[in-house]
C-alpha cells in the first residue's frame, strides 16, 4: 500500500482539478471539526449564538463547494483519463459524496435544521418527563421531513427510501441483506441470552465501592488510552456531556465524561472512543483530504470501536491488565480481583431497557427492534402512533419486558429519532459483528494473542486493524474490506461463536 | 446609544449589502480567531501542518471576500443613501478596511508570509545564541519586503511609509503628532526615572518566596479576574506559551502562563489580559460583525490593558485587595503585607534592559527607542546593519545602560522585528497615556474610587470604561474617543502627573 501523494501530472487535469476541488473541501471542513469538538467540550454558553451562526455561514459555504456543478463534467472528463486503480476508487468517492451533497435541496435541509433542532430541544424535557403525547408533534414533523429526505435520497440513488438513508452511514448495505443477518440473530440470540442468564445466576459479583474521584479517573484514563497507542502527540482527551470522536485525522479530539461514583463506565466508554481514534489516526496519510482517505462507513467505524472495547477490553487477558491500574487508582478492594472484575464487564442484564446501558449480548435486540420500527416508518408502513405498541410488543416478545407507558424508558430513550436520524441504528450491530469476524481472524493469524495481551502487549491485534482495516480509507467497499481483511464478506456466525465462548463455554477456550 | 439591530430597509440597498458581506467576513473570522487560540492553547503539535493548511485556506477565502470589487459600487452607491450617521461611520470603517485589504498584491502578501515564518523562527534559537550576525540576513528579507508593504500602503493611503504601517494599528496617528508627543516625554521622563530611583534607594522591599503550587495560582488568577468582572459564560482563560487575547467578542478566549517561581507576573499578565478582554466582552452588540463593533484602535486597546494592570491593579487601594488573596493562597509572608506588596508592585528597575520587563516608569523609554529606530529604518534612512549601534547609543543616553555586543538583550530581544512588524511599539506606550487620561477624568467624576475599591468594588472605574470606551466601538476616530471621554484629545500631561504622584509624591494623594 506503499503510495506517494496522489500525482499532479497534467495528463490528468480533470482528475487533478477534482482532488484540488476535495482538498479544498477538507480545509474548511477542519474548521466546522474543530468548532464542534470545542463546542462540546470547551465553549461558554454565551459563544452558542455567534458559534451557530458562524457554522451556519461555513456549512453553506461547504455545501457550495460539495455541489460545485464544474464537478460533473470533470467528473465525466475524468473517466477517460488515464487512472489507475487507486484514483478510479477516489473517483468513485467523490461521485459518492457529490450526489449525497446534491440530492437534498436546501429548502428541505434548512427545514430539518430548524424542525430537528427544536424536536431535539423539546425531547430533552419531554423524555424526563415522560410526555409522549407532548413529544408526538414534534416526532411527527421530524418524521415527515425525514421521509421527504428519505424519498429525495432513493430518487436520486435508486434504493428504498429505507436503503437511501442508511446508505449514507453504510454505503451498500441493502434492506434484503440485513433482514437476513437481523433475522438469523434473532433465531438463536433469545435462547442465548436465556442459557448466559442461567449460568450468571449462580456466579457471585462484587460491585466496586466509591467515591472514585474524578483526577484519579482521569489519570486511570490517560494510561489505558496509552496502553492502548492512541497518539497524544496527535489528538487530545478531553470531558464533555456526550462522549465522542472529533477533531481531524492529523489531530483527534475525543472526550469522555467521568462520574464519580462509577468508575468502570467511563473507563469503557473512553477505551470505546480510542478505538475510533485509533481509526482516524492511521487512516492513510497519502490520501489526506481526498474522499478516499476517509473512514469507510459508520458500522466499520463501530467495528473499531467495540474491536476495542468488546472484544479487546473486556477478554480475560486485558481485564488481567486492567485489575491492578484499577486498584492502583482507586485503593485494593475485592471488586478489582481479576476473576470479578471479568465477571462485572461480562455481566448480562437482560431486565435493563436502555440500549447505551446494554451488554454485548441482549444489545442486538434493542437494535433490531430500532431497525423493525424505523424502516417500515420512514417506508410510510406504520405512523408515529404505531410506535409505543410495536416498542411494547418487541421489548415482550424479544428481552421479555414491560415497557408499558414507559415512554422515557421506552421508545423515547434515544436521541436519534428526536432528531429526524433515522438508518443509523443497524450499524452499531453490523460494527459488532465485523468486530467478531476481525478477531477471528486475528486470533487464527495470531494464536498467542492473549498470552501478549496478558505481558501488556496487544500490538498483534493493532498490526492487524492497522494493515486490514485503517490503512484501507475507502480503497474498497466495505464487503471489499471484510473480505480482504478476513477472506469473507460479513458472517454472523463469528459474532455467535464469540458470545458462545466468552459467556457459555469460556473454559473451552480463552476469550 | 440605544440602538436596534442594523436595519435591513429597502431605501438603503446598498449600504445593506454591504453590512451583509461584513457579516460573512465576521463569520469566517470566527474560525480564523477560534483556530488561533486552540493552535495556542490546545492544539497537540501533529495538528500543526494541518492546521496551517486549513488556515491558508480560510484566510484566502476571507481576503477573496474583503477584496470583493463589488464593494467599490456598493460604497459608491451607500453614499447617496439616507443614511444616519452611525451608518456612515460603519461606511467609513468598510472603507477604510477594504483599502486595507486591496493595498497589497497577493504575490507580496506570500512573499512575507514565508520570510517573516521562516526568520521568526531563525530568531528564536539565534537570539538564544546572541547571534546579531546570522539574524542579519534574514532581518535583511524581512525588512525590505516590509518597505515594499509600506510603499504600497503609502500610496494607498498617501501618508509616509512608517504612518502607513502605523496606520494598520493606530488610524490617523501621524509623524508630526508623534515626535511631539514622545520628545515631551523624553524631555522629562529620564529625570522623573533618576528622582524615583533616588527615592526607592532607602525602601526596603521584601520578595516572595516561592514555590507557588500552579494550582493555586490558578485559583487566585479565577478570583482576580471574576473581580475585574470577566465574564466566564461568554469566555475562558486558559494557558499558553506566550500569554494573548483571542476568540471572539461574544466568546474570549484569554491565556496566561504560570511559573512555579514568580506568583506576582503572571498575576499581573492576567489582569494585564482581563482588561483586553473586558474591551471585547463589552463592544456594542447592536454592530457586532460591522467593522463599527470593533475596538477602536490598538492605542485604546492597549489602554484597556494598561488602566486594568497600571491604573488599577498597582493602585494602594486595589493592592490592599489583592494583598490577603496572596496571603491566602500560598500562606502568610512578610512579602504580602500591603505595604510591601505596594512597593513591590511599583519598583523601578532601571539597570533591567529588557522591554517586556519593564516597569511604568521607564517602559516609554524602551519604546521611544524602538520608534527612533524603526521609523528611520522602514523610510529607508538607515540600513539593517546601524541597528546594534544606534541601540547602543540609544540606550546609554536614555537608561544609562551598557548593551554594547548583547544583542539577546538588546536590539534581538522583542519577536516584532524578526517577523516584520513595524509601526506597533508606539502603541504601548500611547496606551498607557490614554490609560492615565482615562483614570484621571474617571477620578474627577468619582472621587470616591479609591475608596470603593478598598471596599472590593472597582465598578465606578469599569462603569465610565464601558460608557466611553467599550460601548462606542469605532463609533468615532480616536480622537474624538478621547475627547468625548475626557474632554481633550491626547494630553502626555495626565501620564507624567500620574507617574509623579504614585512614584514621588504619594504622600499628596492616594494614587
Amino acid at each position: 500500500m506503499a503510495r506517494g501523494p496522489i500525482p499532479m501530472t497534467t495528463t490528468k487535469p480533470n482528475y487533478t482539478e477534482l482532488t484540488r476541488l476535495q482538498l479544498q473541501i477538507y480545509r474548511f471542513h477542519h474548521f466546522g471539526s474543530m468548532a464542534w469538538w470545542d463546542r462540546s467540550a470547551m465553549m461558554p454558553p454565551k459563544g452558542n449564538e455567534a458559534r451557530a451562526a458562524a457554522m451556519a455561514e461555513l456549512e453553506a459555504h461547504i455545501h457550495g463547494l460539495q455541489t460545485d456543478p464544474r464537478q460533473i463534467d470533470l467528473l465525466a472528463a475524468a473517466d477517460d483519463e488515464p487512472l489507475d486503480d487507486v484514483e478510479r476508487a477516489n473517483v468513485r468517492e467523490i461521485r459518492r459524496e457529490m450526489r449525497l451533497a446534491t440530492a437534498l435541496p436546501a429548502s428541505l435541509v434548512q427545514a430539518q435544521t430548524i424542525a430537528n433542532a427544536r424536536s431535539e430541544h423539546a425531547w430533552r424535557t419531554q423524555r424526563k418527563a415522560n410526555d409522549w403525547q407532548g413529544f408526538l408533534p414534534n416526532l411527527r414533523e421530524v418524521m415527515r421531513l425525514a421521509r421527504e429526505e428519505a424519498q429525495h435520497l432513493a430518487d436520486a440513488t435508486g434504493l428504498s427510501r429505507y436503503e437511501a438513508t442508511m446508505d449514507r452511514y453504510e454505503p451498500g448495505m441493502t434492506r434484503v441483506n440485513l433482514d437476513h443477518i437481523f433475522g438469523e440473530i434473532k433465531s438463536w440470540l433469545p435462547d442465548l441470552v436465556a442459557k448466559v442468564r442461567e449460568k450468571q445466576r449462580g456466579e457471585k459479583v462484587t460491585e466496586p465501592v466509591g467515591p472514585f474521584p474524578i483526577a484519579k479517573q482521569r489519570e486511570l484514563s490517560l494510561a489505558v488510552v496509552k496502553l492502548l497507542g492512541f497518539d497524544f502527540e496527535a489528538g487530545r482527551l478531553d470531558e464533555s456531556a456526550h462522549p465522542f470522536n472529533g477533531g481531524v485525522p492529523e489531530d483527534i479530539r475525543m472526550t469522555t465524561r467521568y462520574d464519580e461514583l462509577d468508575c468502570t463506565r467511563s473507563l469503557m466508554g473512553t477505551i470505546h472512543e480510542t478505538g475510533h481514534a485509533r481509526y482516524e489516526q492511521n487512516l492513510p496519510r497519502e490520501w489526506l483530504g481526498q474522499p478516499l482517505g476517509r473512514a469507510r462507513s459508520s458500522a466499520i467505524h463501530e467495528s473499531q470501536s467495540l474491536s476495542l472495547e468488546m472484544q479487546l477490553a473486556r477478554s480475560r487477558a486485558f481485564v488481567g491488565l486492567l485489575a491492578p491500574m484499577l486498584a492502583e487508582a482507586y485503593g485494593n478492594q475485592p471488586a478489582f480481583e481479576p476473576e470479578n472484575l471479568y465477571r462485572l464487564f461480562t455481566r448480562v442484564k437482560a431486565e435493563n431497557l436502555i440500549r447505551v446501558a446494554a451488554d454485548e449480548c441482549t444489545y442486538p435486540l434493542h437494535v433490531i427492534l430500532r431497525y423493525e420500527i424505523e424502516r417500515p416508518l420512514i417506508e410510510g408502513e406504520i405512523e408515529c402512533e404505531d410506535i409505543p405498541a410495536m416498542w411494547d410488543e418487541k421489548m415482550r416478545s424479544m428481552l421479555g419486558l414491560d415497557t408499558r407507558g414507559n415512554y422515557m424508558d421506552g421508545c423515547m430513550q434515544d436521541v436519534h429519532w428526536s432528531e429526524g436520524l433515522v438508518g443509523y441504528f443497524p450499524t452499531y450491530t453490523l460494527g459488532a459483528m465485523y468486530a467478531a469476524q476481525w478477531f477471528a481472524t486475528i486470533r487464527r493469524s495470531a494464536p498467542d494473542l492473549d498470552r501478549r495481551i496478558a505481558a501488556g502487549d496487544p500490538s498483534p491485534a493493532f498490526d492487524w486493524l492497522r494493515a486490514n482495516v485503517w490503512s484501507q480509507g475507502r480503497r474498497w467497499e466495505t464487503p471489499g474490506v471484510a473480505r480482504r481483511a478476513s477472506g469473507e464478506t460479513l458472517d454472523a456466525g463469528h459474532f455467535r461463536r464469540h458470545l458462545e465462548v466468552r459467556y457459555l463455554a469460556e473454559i473451552v477456550a480463552p476469550a
